[in-house]
């Protein structure tokens, strides 16, 4: 999939993660020790009612399943013997929006979805992609959201 | 430190991470297992030009170093007497960038400034920080920059 494939409104399905009591305090030990991300007694008493994953870990958790979905479509794509697309560097994120709580026994289902591309001005065979990116629980609500943006290679130089 | 005490143009350096190969490989095979995150050779043909770290694991240590400096600062105040300060959920970021890559070796310090405060409408005991957070490294480049926000408590309902 190069830049003049990708189609705005396209939307990836890339995948569930369930959140288990041991990753949720093993991600925070490592990252976000906060006492409602370690342990059971102190985040009933916070704000959050009971253990949760740090914000951090379902944003990573998105990272994993993404990277694993390029993958994926690269290894297709070489199967088919397609050219093989040249995945760039993440300027950053926008707007990322830790909506809910995810709890122990959550299961988060992640996508992305295109919501705009260019041609990059300053580098003539690469594209800009912009995305929306979601997890939502196994109730249907939205724990996370944010936009974000990736270079992507183009066939022909604009 | 309780909502009241912040001021706006505050900063905070909350120490610096020296990033090694073997911890921007471990982080890369978990969280985002891209090539140029994960092999010399592969890192070298790509735009990066060499091993560096996952925008996730720059950001990430720039969380573990904020958690401790809280940790610091609570325990102070326990240790003087004071309240101890009430640390409320994140409802998210907006403009993360990656700025620079991160690449082996290179030290990052990071700090936050608050940038904004305000009383939370929708709970009277509970106050809405907004920050700048940075990462600089050794030759004074900034690598990572976002704005967040958290929730503090009030010693004193709006």
């Amino acid at each position: 999939m190069d830049f003049e494939d990708v189609e705005i409104g396209e939307r990836a399905d890339i995948g569930t993660h369930a959140f288990t009591r041991d990753e949720i305090i093993a991600f925070a030990r490592r990252w976000d020790p906060q006492p409602f991300h370690l342990d059971d007694e102190a985040a009933e008493a916070s704000q959050f009612g009971a253990l949760c994953a740090s914000g951090w870990h379902t944003a990573c958790t998105w990272m994993r399943l993404n990277v694993e979905d390029g993958a994926r479509r690269i290894g297709e794509a070489v199967a088919a013997g397609r050219p093989v697309p040249r995945i760039g560097p993440s300027p950053g994120l926008f707007d990322l929006k830790w909506l809910r709580p995810v709890y122990v026994g959550d299961t988060i289902a992640y996508s992305w979805t295109v919501t705009d591309k260019r041609a990059s001005k300053s580098r003539p065979d690469w594209g800009l992609i912009t995305y929306h990116a979601e997890g939502v629980n196994q109730d249907g609500v939205t724990v996370i959201s944010f936009n974000g943006r990736f270079f992507l290679g183009r066939r022909e130089a604009g």
